[in-house]
């Protein structure tokens, strides 16, 4: 048994986890970020013996945990969290002290993809690439079977390869990055673009108003008929096919696996994808670069980060 | 010992490759084409065997070879090179029966890659990407010191990244492929595009001609103090770093090694390139990805395919 630990900006969700997998008992706190990185430190490791109190006389190897940011896996510091009040912070160092158990950490994106490669939807793969289009883009790279993680961590940053070099500015410091374009957010704000240019569009009557436009409004209009829909989807899959087509020219994963709400659409997404890379993908030569939709959900997160040890 | 081969579209380069990496006997015909696959294959065959011969007594492990196109590195098969008669060709399986020795193939900028952190200018780091700026831009990929080739063998395809979704077509069947504005093929285009554009620019001089320009025309200029030349370099060397700018926040790796004529510049290409990685890249924290340029040169590509098997 091991324990799994999935720190979100909301949630500290942990669990316990079986060897082979199996998330079998699953805790979840809010996230206190009003007492600092002690009070957070504090409540996470609450949730670290709660799960050991659980477990009984079952045998726990190790605790791993996923952060939303950058974390020095070699190290097992905490570098820095949007949102979270965790800056160089020793978290592996602080839950081995307070538990007696190896402690490792990692990105939560690189935790969720590991999950999907040995337990979910990508079993039989040992080389994939997870790109999880929410807020932002993220991506964990599985080679061989294991997290690479690179040279400090911070490996799978796809959401700020360069689309456009002219384009929207980024926050990281450069221009027309992936996720400006095909993130749910970007998707989001280019249904409300549409639907200003088209006051007749039915995403007005599905969304009600801009404020509440959400990442399926535009899916939903398009399997309407509606045209200002389809051409938004059109150009949002053809955004994302763009990323997608970089990945596999630089690395021909066996499997491209898709996460985030964005991905509930299946082949409403993977359809007009598959088309794009069919044709302008470098190699159409032997095995092709596979696609599958995430399977294990939030669990991901949690029976991920309970392997990052191996 | 092991044996090397370099198949180029020029020459067939071979040589006889110590445990660690000297080459201790180099030899080369020219690429016969026009007598076909059978012509080739033998001609290729006749260059291991002049090895076997001078190596004499030395117990040779393996044959490699590399190839200037798509080698499928699993079932030893050349899948397609330009300009060479290997379609599906059983290449490893026709010098294996020749010679009664296991043979392994694979690209030739992965044995480049694999040589220069094996035993060129890379020798410290484990996670390399070496690109290589000529006609086009090839990648080959180390990763764990060993080559990454992706599920067919086409890893690295770094050329056909995009840079421009609605730039030059490329013959790939994408717009705006990094190698249309990277490779030195690129430069010297951009460089000619600047001469006529500015008739007293110091590069008609230091060319001759538009069909004289070749990939030092503008760095020569610059050095000179020409102001055109000076805005071919900037704008190269900047699109250059979009390329690394990519791989460094894909994957992070522990260096990127240059190679090709335009690596030959040293700093006059890396220190426009290390600035504008400094300023755009994801993450600053931690160790960063060093540049270095390669070493090895021609001899790489033997180097590194004697050491494919492993």
């Amino acid at each position: 048994m091991r324990i799994g630990i999935d720190l979100g900006g909301t949630n500290i969700a942990g669990g316990l986890v079986s060897d082979d997998g199996k998330l079998v008992y699953k805790t979840s706190i809010p996230t206190i970020t009003d007492k600092g990185e002690e009070g957070l430190l504090s409540a996470i490791s609450d949730v670290v013996k709660e799960i050991i109190t659980k477990a009984g006389d079952e045998k726990i190897t190790c605790v791993g945990i996923g952060v939303p940011g950058h974390a020095d896996d070699q190290r097992g510091i905490v570098v820095y969290c949007n949102n979270i009040p965790f800056v160089n912070t020793d978290l592996a160092g602080y839950i081995t002290k307070e538990t007696n158990l190896p402690c490792y950490i990692g990105n939560d994106a690189n935790a969720a993809a590991l999950a999907e490669v040995r337990f979910g939807c990508a079993k039989e793969f040992d080389n994939a690439v997870m790109i999880t289009l929410g807020t932002g883009i993220g991506a964990g790279l599985i080679i061989n079977n294991r997290i690479f993680a690179g040279c400090n961590g911070a490996a799978g940053e796809i959401g700020h390869i360069c689309l456009y070099p002219d384009g929207i500015e980024c926050n990281c410091g450069r221009r027309g990055c992936y996720e400006l374009y095909g993130s749910a957010t970007a998707l989001k704000r280019q249904t409300r673009e549409a639907m200003e240019n088209n006051p007749d569009s039915k995403m007005w009557e599905i969304a009600g108003s801009l404020d509440e436009v959400n990442g399926k409004t535009a899916f939903d209009a398009m399997r309407l008929g509606d045209e200002a829909g389809i051409a938004v989807v059109e150009q949002y899959t053809r955004y994302v096919a763009t990323g997608v087509l970089d990945i596999i020219n630089l690395l021909c994963p066996e499997c491209i696996i898709f996460g985030g709400g964005i991905a509930k659409e299946g082949e409403n997404l993977l359809g007009p994808i598959r088309k794009i890379v069919k044709k302008e993908c470098y190699s159409d030569y032997g095995r092709q670069t596979q696609f599958q939709i995430a399977e294990l959900g939030n669990d991901a997160g949690i029976i991920g980060a309970a392997f990052f040890g191996e």
